[in-house]
C-alpha cells in the first residue's frame, strides 16, 4: 500500500462518541492485571529473566486450565454426539452410547450441527427439570420454565435486561451483594440500571443479613425504583454458604418489599465446610408455603463451568424461572430467539451432567470416583487456603465454606496506600500488581469486587494443584510480609 | 402444595413494567409461524390427522437439520480435541490429529474445557488472519483485529452496542437494507437506536444503489445522527451478490458521509450464479487506495453456520475490525471479556474451517469432495428454485445468486389482503399461515424482513434435499394458485 494519500479523517467511533454506558463497564476478573500477566507469560517464553519461572493465573475460576482433568463420562457422551461414527467403537461404554443416541435423536437432523430451539433442546430441558426436582426432593419443576444458556452469565444478563426500565427516579434499581461477582456491576453499567450495594458481613463469615438489605433498600428508594434482589450462594468471591434460615429471611424480604429474586447458584456442588449445606432458593421458597411459593418471582442460575465439571470452555448453563408473568415469559422466549440458540455442544454436556450414571451403569464407578476426587481435592484446598493465610500476620481469611475462591482481607501500610493513590491506583490493585511482578502470582484486587471503604482484599482461586497451591500461599504470605515491612519503614 | 394461602401479589415484572425496548423487538425467523409449525409437528407425532404428513421447516438457514451431512474433517478435529484419547486411534487421519494436537497445545491446560482469552484463542486468531490474507490475495490481516465470537450474530450485536449513543436528534442512526435479516432490526430496537431503511432494488435483482442510500441518509439526518451503514453480501434474505463496482460505491459513500461500515459476509462461500463472485469489503477497501484504506472504519463478520459447513449448533464465528480507534478497540476487548469467551468447541471448528486440508494431506481428497458436493447441490437447488417459482403465475423470483434463500414476490388478491387486515395480520403472514396449515410448509413472511409498501414476499431456504425441494416448490406454487383463485372469486 502506498504511504501517500490524504490524511485519515477523524474516526466515526471514538471514546467520546461511543456508547457511554459501555465505557463505564468494568470487569476486574479479566482486567488490566490479567493483561499484564499474559504479557509477562509471553516475555518468559521469549526467554526474559524474571524473579519467577511461571505465571500462576489464580484470577479466574478456570479449573481445567489449572490442571483439573475433565470427567471422562461427560466427554465421552459429547464426543459420541459430535462424531457419531464412534457409536460403533468398542472403546466407549454402552451407557454413554445410549445417552448419545438419545440426545442425537433430539437434535435437528440428528446432528449437533443443527440449531436447537432457542430455549434449548426440549429433551434436555426435561432432563434439567427432572434433575432440579430430584435435587429439591420432589418439588415440581416444569420444563417450560427452563431456559438453556451460553454459560450462566448469558442467562443472568438476559433476565437483567428484561427487568431494566425507567428514567430518573423511576430507573430500575438492582440490589447486589458487596463484594460481588463483577458480571453484575458490569451488566448494570451496560444496561444503565442503578446498582444498589448491600454489604455482606465479613466479621460474620460474609453472612447476608436482612437489616443491611433494608438499609440499602430504604436509601435506594430515594433515588431509584428498586425491583431486583440478586443473591450469590455459595458466594463469589466470598465463599460463604448461606444457611436455610438466611435464605428464608431473604425470600421473606423479597416478598415483603416486592422484589424480583435472582439466585446465582452456580457453585451449588461446591460446598466443603463441616455443617454447611446447599439449599436452593427454589426449594426453600416452596417449603415456605403458598403465600410465598405462589407469588415470589425467582430466576435461578446454574452452569457446567463450576462444580465438579469445570467445563468452562463449553459455555453451557441453564436458568429456571418461577412465577414469571406468562406474557413476560413469552417476551423472554422471543428475546432469546434473536440469538438463535445456546451452543449445542454445551447443551449436550449439560445433559450428561444432569443425567449422571446410576449404580449398575457401566460408567458409574469411574464417574463417581472422578467426581469424588475433584470435590475432595477442592475441599482439602479450601481448608489449606484458610489455614495458611490465617497464619500470616496482616492477612485475615474467612472460612472457604464453598465455591472456589478465598477473599482474604489484607492490611496495607499507610505509606503504600498513599503511594498507590498518588499513582491513581486502588491500594489493593497496587499490591496485586507488585505481587504479580515479583512472584508471577496473578490474583484480582478486592476493589474489582467491591469492599467496605478502607478495607483491602484480593480474590484468589483455590484451583491450583495442592502442592502448587501450598507454595503459592506461602509465597503470597511472604510477599505480603515483605511488602508490609518495606512500606512501614518508609516515612509517610 | 396447599391451595389455600393469600392471593398472589401483583407481579414485579409485567408487560407494563418490563424493558420497553425489549417489547419492541421482533424476530420473524423464529416468530409465531415457527411456534405454530412446532405445535403442528407435535400434533402429527401424537397421531393427529392433517392434510400433510410432515412439517418442512424452510424458515431458517439450518442446513444439517435439513439433512446436510457435516464435513468429516471438521468433526474429526473437533472430536479429537474434545476427547484426546482418540489421538491414539488408528481410525483418525494423521492431519486431523496434527491439527488437534496443535490446537490443544493452545488451550489452557491443553483442554477445550478451559476458558480461552476473551477475543478467542490466540493461535486461532492468527489462523483466521492468515485465512483472510489468503482470501484477499495478500492484503495483510492483523490477528489483533480478529475477535472470535458466538456465531456472527453475537459479534454484530457487540459492534452495534459500541456504536449506539445519544438522545433525541443525536441518537445513533443505523442504515440497514430492506429487506434485511431481522437480527438487525431486533438489535436496534433492543439498543433503542434509530433504524434507517434503504431499499434494495427488486427490479434490478436486489441491487444496492447509492442514490437510494443518499435518499435514506438525507431523510434520516432530519431526526437522528446516522453513523453506521450495514451491508449484507451475499444478501439475506435476498440472495443477491454485490458487484465489485457496487462495493466500491458503497465504500466511497461511507467515506464521504463519515459512516462506520458493517459488512455481514457470512455467506461468502455461498455464491452460485454464473458471473457472480464474492468480493470482500476489506479487499475492495484496500484496493481503493490509502485515502479509503487508512480511514474507513469497517467491521466484517463471518460464521461457521453457513458456507459448506452448516455447523450452526457450534455457535462459532469471527469479526475483523479495520481502522478502529485503538482506544475504542480496548473498550471492545473489555466488553467481550464480560462474557468470558466464545464457546471453545466453536473456535476449534472455526480453526478447522480456516485451516483446510491441502493437496497431499491425508484428508484432502475426502474433504474436497464433501465440500464440492455441498456447494454443488446448493447451486443446483438455487437454480431449481428460481426456475420453478418463475413458472408459477403471480410469483416472481429473482435469481438466487448466493446465500441460502429465495425471497420471491407474490401477488395476493385484494380480498385476501382485506381479510388479513381485518384479522390484524400482515397479508403475507396470513398467506404463510394458511400455507403452513394446509401443506406443512413453513416459510417466513416478507413483512418479517421488510419490503416496499404494498408488495408481499416470503423467505424460503433452498436447503431441503433436491427431491424434497422440488416437491415443496411445486406444492407451494400450487397452493398459491389455489389461494389466489379462492380469494379472487370472493366479493370484496
Amino acid at each position: 500500500m502506498a504511504e501517500n494519500g490524504a490524511a485519515p479523517q477523524d474516526k466515526v467511533l471514538t471514546l467520546d462518541s461511543m456508547n457511554p454506558h459501555v465505557r463505564k463497564v468494568e470487569y476486574a476478573v479479566r482486567g488490566p492485571i490479567v493483561a499484564r500477566a499474559t504479557q509477562l507469560q509471553k516475555e518468559l517464553k521469549q526467554g526474559a529473566r524474571k524473579p519467577f519461572t511461571e505465571v500462576i493465573a489464580a484470577n479466574i475460576g478456570d479449573a481445567q486450565a489449572m490442571g483439573q482433568k475433565p470427567i471422562t463420562f461427560l466427554r465421552q457422551v459429547s464426543a459420541l454426539c459430535l462424531y457419531p461414527d464412534l457409536l460403533n467403537s468398542p472403546e466407549f461404554p454402552e451407557d454413554a452410547k445410549q445417552k448419545a443416541r438419545r440426545l442425537l435423536a433430539a437434535c435437528g437432523g440428528q446432528s449437533v450441527g443443527a440449531y436447537s430451539a432457542s430455549p434449548g433442546i426440549e429433551l434436555i430441558r426435561q432432563d434439567v427439570a427432572a434433575f432440579i426436582q430430584r435435587r429439591d426432593e420432589g418439588i415440581p419443576s416444569n420444563p417450560e420454565n427452563i431456559y438453556l444458556s451460553t454459560g450462566a452469565s448469558n442467562a443472568i444478563v438476559t433476565i437483567l435486561k428484561l427487568l431494566v426500565a425507567g428514567e430518573g427516579r423511576s430507573r430500575t434499581g438492582v440490589m447486589i451483594p458487596i463484594p460481588q461477582y463483577p458480571l453484575y456491576s458490569a451488566t448494570l453499567a451496560d444496561l444503565n440500571a442503578v446498582q444498589i450495594n448491600y454489604y455482606l458481613d465479613e466479621e460474620n463469615c460474609w453472612a447476608l443479613n436482612t437489616e443491611e438489605l433494608r438499609r440499602a433498600l430504604v436509601q435506594a428508594r430515594e433515588h431509584c425504583q428498586p425491583r431486583v434482589l440478586c443473591v450469590i450462594n455459595p458466594g463469589n468471591p466470598t465463599g460463604q454458604v448461606q444457611s436455610r434460615k438466611c435464605i428464608e429471611e431473604v425470600i421473606h424480604f423479597a416478598w415483603e418489599e416486592h422484589l424480583f429474586l435472582m439466585a446465582d447458584e452456580v457453585y451449588q456442588d461446591n460446598v466443603y465446610a463441616e455443617g454447611s449445606k446447599f439449599h436452593s432458593f427454589k426449594k426453600v421458597l416452596f417449603e415456605m408455603g403458598p403465600k410465598y411459593s405462589r407469588s415470589v418471582e425467582l430466576a435461578s442460575f446454574h452452569s457446567i463451568s463450576k462444580g465438579f465439571m469445570g467445563e468452562c470452555g463449553f459455555r453451557g448453563g441453564y436458568m429456571e424461572v418461577i412465577n414469571m408473568d406468562p406474557a413476560v415469559q413469552q417476551q423472554l422466549t422471543k428475546l432469546v430467539s434473536v440469538r438463535l440458540c445456546p451452543p449445542v455442544t454445551g447443551q449436550i454436556l449439560l445433559d450428561a451432567m444432569v443425567n449422571q450414571p446410576q449404580p449398575g451403569d457401566p460408567s458409574y464407578q469411574q464417574f463417581s470416583q472422578e467426581k469424588a476426587a475433584v470435590l475432595g481435592a477442592l475441599a482439602r484446598k479450601a481448608q489449606l487456603t484458610e489455614e495458611i493465610f490465617n497464619r500470616a500476620p496482616g492477612i485475615h481469611c474467612n472460612s472457604v465454606q464453598g465455591a472456589m475462591y478465598a477473599f482474604p482481607r489484607i492490611e496495607l501500610p499507610p505509606r503504600a496506600v498513599q503511594d498507590a493513590e498518588a499513582q491513581g491506583q486502588a491500594p489493593d490493585m497496587f499490591f496485586c500488581l507488585k505481587l504479580l511482578e515479583e512472584t508471577g502470582i496473578c490474583v484480582v484486587p478486592g476493589s474489582g469486587f467491591g469492599q467496605k471503604e478502607g478495607t483491602f482484599h484480593f480474590r484468589m482461586t483455590i484451583l491450583p494443584p495442592q502442592e502448587k497451591l501450598e507454595i503459592l500461599l506461602q509465597k503470597l504470605s511472604q510477599f505480603h510480609a515483605k511488602f508490609t515491612q518495606e512500606y512501614s519503614q518508609r516515612q509517610l
